[in-house]
């Protein structure tokens, strides 16, 4: 495991955040141990390149090197890749900011304003089964008369009269559009695991005879949005995360490597699945930025 | 569509309940107009050929015929189908009774008893996620440590609590083993339509990656127990039901001829299913038996 060709020429880092920052739970969740300092360090490893070779090519006025040289000269640039839809970017940044996490707005690649581009593009007025929490997102889209359904980890508004709502406002349509933030089968709080939106997603599909867009991981439109914000093309990018599917299988179909953590929904299970298989396994995010560091 | 050769050589009617008998609802729901008169009318043709054609028998004093002649002679035989699982056998049949049909507890097939019978057949013991009132029909069962998780329209049941600890059971199982008591998508209240056990089905069957047993329409073993109630073979018995996969699709699959009627979940677009065709469409019971009398 551990010093695997997998960590080389690495310059991006896409981390999912439940289950490999931190376990959620409804005390808001607890940080995963050593994940905050290995986020520090993979950031350190920035800074530090920037300072001294942004320095050194700034005073050699070399013109051969990209617009930005101190960025290009840096070293793991860091992005979280999130199917979080509890909350607001802004909230959820706070909340990992509280956690010990150094992580900016910016650097945090979510469903929910993917979510928000693709019914302006469209012309979808949602009918929105989410949690209270990311309401705030959908601020500036039209809710009213709604011609698609848009369905978040909900939590408690999973209640059987919002999905019977959200069924009939579908069932009533000529072309019924489910929008799904994310296919997470399941996912793990402080308290034990819960099921995710996908389980939710299967049901609506299966009662309206529909088939949901996801917005969120697995879909490579997603992790492509995430690359860009990281500027890392996909074979210099490694993703890890803790889930198997949405995840790895979803990274890896994008070109770029995947780990899975064993921390959050990791099951010793996952390491058979018949399907996917991540370049690598590793303990948990301070193990993988470990090794990442050493082939710096 | 009327007088058509679909309704030649009945001798029994395997009746859907919710849909065809009555729109079910929050207020113990309402009969469909002519249901309880198709219902006597089918019933009476049995009561005159046995009051007729049993005494000439046992006058003749025949062996030729089967070892219960007034049987054997009467008119059409009659067994409700049903998926319904809000309610013991016992209760359903009460409600039934108080709307105006004339229908006694042998006379419905569900699907709790059948369950009960695989539970005990496999040593199996369930965690119950049932509606309250169906509760006591599991009361012989042990659900002590279980192995199992049972699931019917559970409805107000159906909240995030109890869907998570459900979900928690399968996936902590080695073999998860999920019975769902039916598999319809939805139903349609008084109040309009609702999500129905099978979209509940879905959602844990994806969590946990593991088939569902289907108790209930559609299954075939659960339509030759009603069969074997009404004690009429395939080719002289007719289902007739709103729902056309499980009413329409499954009994056609016991080699049955099946009826949709344009009342309860039906929906227009059902005429175009794409692998089910009923033997004729009617628009409610009455007509049906109508027909079906005509032929007798």
């Amino acid at each position: 495991m551990a010093g695997g060709g997998w960590a080389r020429a690495v310059r991006g880092l896409l981390l999912d955040v439940s289950g490999v920052l931190y376990d959620s739970g409804a005390d808001g969740g607890v940080p995963i141990g050593g994940s905050a300092e290995a986020v520090r360090r993979a950031l350190a490893t920035q800074k530090w390149r920037i300072s001294v070779l942004g320095l050194m090519i700034a005073q050699l006025g070399s013109d051969s090197e990209a617009k930005w040289p101190w960025i290009k000269a840096s070293g793991l640039k860091l992005q979280l890749c999130t199917n979080e839809t509890q909350a607001t970017r802004e909230n959820f940044v706070r909340k990992l900011r509280a956690m010990g996490f150094d992580i900016s707005v910016p650097e945090v690649t979510a469903p929910a304003p993917a979510a928000c581009r693709l019914l302006k593009e469209r012309g979808l007025r949602p009918h929105l089964l989410v949690h209270d929490d990311l309401v705030p997102e959908f601020a500036e889209i039209d809710k009213t008369n709604p011609n698609c359904v848009v369905l978040g980890d909900a939590a408690e508004n999973f209640t059987y009269a919002n999905l019977n709502e959200a069924f009939r406002l579908l069932i009533g349509m000529e072309k019924p559009v489910l929008i799904s933030l994310g296919k997470g089968r399941y996912y793990k709080e402080t308290d034990g695991l819960k099921l995710d939106v996908g389980a939710y997603m299967k049901a609506l599909e299966y009662a309206c005879d529909v088939q949901a867009e996801v917005v969120g991981k697995p879909a490579k439109r997603f992790f492509e949005s995430a690359l860009a914000e990281l500027g890392v093309p996909p074979e210099q990018a490694i993703m890890i995360g803790d889930d198997i599917v949405n995840d790895v299988g979803g990274a890896q179909q994008c070109g770029m490597r995947a780990l899975q953590v064993r921390t959050g929904k990791y099951r010793p299970s996952d390491e058979n699945h018949p399907e996917v298989k991540p370049d690598a396994y590793v303990n948990n995010l301070a193990e993988a930025v470990d090794i990442i560091l050493q082939h710096l």
